[in-house]
């Protein structure tokens, strides 16, 4: 009975996240609003997570650091949570005024079951009863992102990207049947099209690719939600907030042949190098900051004994904190960008990294690193000469579709 | 064994609640931050409830407002919870950095439960599992004031004063030794000393005394939780967060005599006065604002037939949709302040109302209606005399002193 009266009435559930710049003020928020009510009106059950708005979350960083410099995780995370409660709530207001039944949920309401490790949680299950009552009572239900519940009761935040995670996360628990992000771009492009206007928008997209690209710097989606996007087999819709226009689906996707995806830049890596280092201090090393969560990008090594790495900017703190605890000491430098292709089968693609270096080359980039793996192709430049980079690989990219 | 050491160590458990102007910047914060500090580190067991920092609220209302003019109760609850919700997570930061370990609590993690009536909640039951654990493992307990969780698992603000409702409800269920209220003032006085420089403050007041101060536009207390001290028989300290002298305890105490205990105004009273109305519309009016948690206060009435109650200003709305719905048309003055002598026994003082009506007329204060009761002698003046007619009066309660 039920499944007729969806196949009737064209009743679909739908997952929609959007970020803050999509709900930044009351304009924005009322334009949010008015897309939520139209796919509400059209019959769909519709479950949405929102992110603080605009610069919230960097405002109530701002007031604990104006306290101390060493907040606790715990309490940071009482901070940070009101942002998107504070969100949830004027949309909901909004919604009303538009004559549409709203709830908004935060995380502890929902119940999203995360482990307790503040600022950077895991969700571990997400209850589904009570926003089902609610979508029942035909209610739109609107849930605050980046936001969960420890086992003993305490807030906790996802960490970077959380709102992603949390919309992919509810959307495999309600089998949602559609999980849509909207962003400020209109889907997943071969380039940033703000950079290169030459750039592609993809209508589908492989979640390994995804990944890969969301690693790499590529801003449009995180990578923690895609793995979990993967792991749930959840197929997301990349696409913007302020167009109409179809998006990129993320989703799976059977690789056949070598395929070239897309060039990401980030400019904000750092790159640690260490001398005369042993096996025994590398390993060790490694194996901290994985458990900190931290992901160096080993390149290509320079020389023996000497062990070269990048991270994210945002991982700074953790790193030095750890090569201190383990009486090490590197070089750091910050003058460079990570560019990277982003494909599958490079491997089997003739002559590819000659290809792809003397492109950089001809436009008298020279080369720092560079390392070429099945699944991308990275390289090291000033990073004043990032774009011209992306540009001169992106015509690599362009030459090989067809 | 637990008692001899709470003897032996002098350790009492201490419950105090700060405004939201004793915590309005860091500077306050941490000066608040100190004084908590100071009595833990006496070996007492600490509870804080604070309310939002400063004007917080108002600019979430403000917020509210720019989206839509009738949001819904629900929604703005959980709108406005974030204000307390932040101000504990930060001084939650700040005794960490003064070397104090603290733990902040919503009011759902509490256990703050009320019933479903937004905006204006009644406390129905206090948890106190999850601060005794806190409080065991030796942690100062941080209370998000205001707040509470419905039945129904949403999020409810408690109105007016909620925070000292909250500490009152807390000291009530933990059975605290101490339940210190700190404000601006440095008790309660005779009047407000900022006007009456001669004013006197109180070592101890009753709590009838007290309730009838709060209601009649004493701003040291809500009458909400002096009723709740009153019924629970908690004693409050009301004191200065900005000063270290004594404050003034509120709790029983026997009447043995007539006595003339304060004088307050209230300067945003509204004056309603309805013509040839029926006893019938009249019961059916007071019953509907009772019901809806509007208190008139209804005044000798000038005529039969006339109608005449003055309300505090914030119920207005409350009393104009009342007055619609029942087809009722009044006329409002606004003129006026309620200016009230409290005391007990005042039947019993010969001439009391001679005396104050003189004292006011040799001040060439225009008498509206005025009213004398066992506990309270009201008047109404014009607003802009309000202040003169509060010397007035204080300088008659003087002379019953002694």
């Amino acid at each position: 009975m039920e499944i007729l009266q969806k196949v009737v009435r064209g009743m679909s559930l739908i997952v929609q996240k959007y970020g803050g710049s999509s709900v930044k003020d009351s304009q924005r928020l009322y334009h949010v609003a008015r897309r939520i009510a139209e796919q509400f009106r059209l019959g769909n059950q519709m479950v949405v997570v929102l992110s603080a708005q605009g610069k919230t979350t960097d405002s109530l960083i701002e007031k604990a650091q104006e306290i101390t410099d060493k907040a606790s995780g715990r309490e940071m995370d009482v901070l940070l949570s009101t942002g998107e409660q504070l969100s949830v709530s004027l949309m909901a207001m909004a919604l009303g005024q538009l004559g549409c039944k709203a709830v908004s949920l935060c995380g502890w309401q929902v119940g999203i079951h995360t482990n307790g490790i503040h600022q950077n949680a895991r969700i571990l299950q997400v209850d589904t009863e009570r926003i089902r009552k609610h979508l029942e009572q035909g209610m739109i239900v609107l849930v605050a992102g980046f936001q969960g519940i420890s086992e003993e009761g305490d807030i906790t935040t996802l960490g970077r990207g959380g709102s992603d995670t949390t919309a992919v996360a509810l959307a495999a628990a309600l089998k949602a049947d559609r999980c849509q992000i909207f962003t400020d771009v209109e889907g997943v492009y071969t380039a940033d099209p703000r950079l290169v206007p030459e750039a592609v928008k993809w209508q589908e997209i492989s979640y390994n690719d995804m990944l890969v690209m969301a690693s790499m710097g590529a801003k449009v989606l995180h990578d923690r939600s895609v793995e979990l996007a993967k792991d749930r087999q959840v197929c997301l819709e990349v696409l913007s907030s302020l167009s109409n226009v179809p998006g990129t689906l993320v989703r799976y996707q059977r690789e056949t042949q070598p395929m070239l995806r897309g060039i990401t830049a980030d400019n904000s890596t750092l790159c640690y190098r260490l001398e005369n280092i042993t096996l025994e201090d590398a390993g060790r090393l490694m194996m901290t900051l994985y458990r900190r969560d931290v992901r160096p990008d080993l390149t290509e090594q320079p020389a023996p004994l000497q062990l070269f790495f990048t991270v994210p900017e945002h991982d700074r703190q953790t790193v030095n904190e750890t090569l201190s605890e383990l009486s090490l000491s590197a070089e750091v430098d910050e003058s460079r960008s990570k560019v990277t292709l982003i494909g599958s089968g490079l491997h089997s693609i003739p002559n590819l990294k000659q290809e792809l270096n003397t492109a950089l080359q001809n436009e008298n980039i020279p080369l720092g690193s560079t390392w070429l793996g099945e699944r991308r192709y990275s390289v090291l430049v000033p990073r004043e000469q990032s774009t011209k980079a992306i540009e001169a690989l992106h015509r690599v990219l362009l030459r090989h579709q067809s």
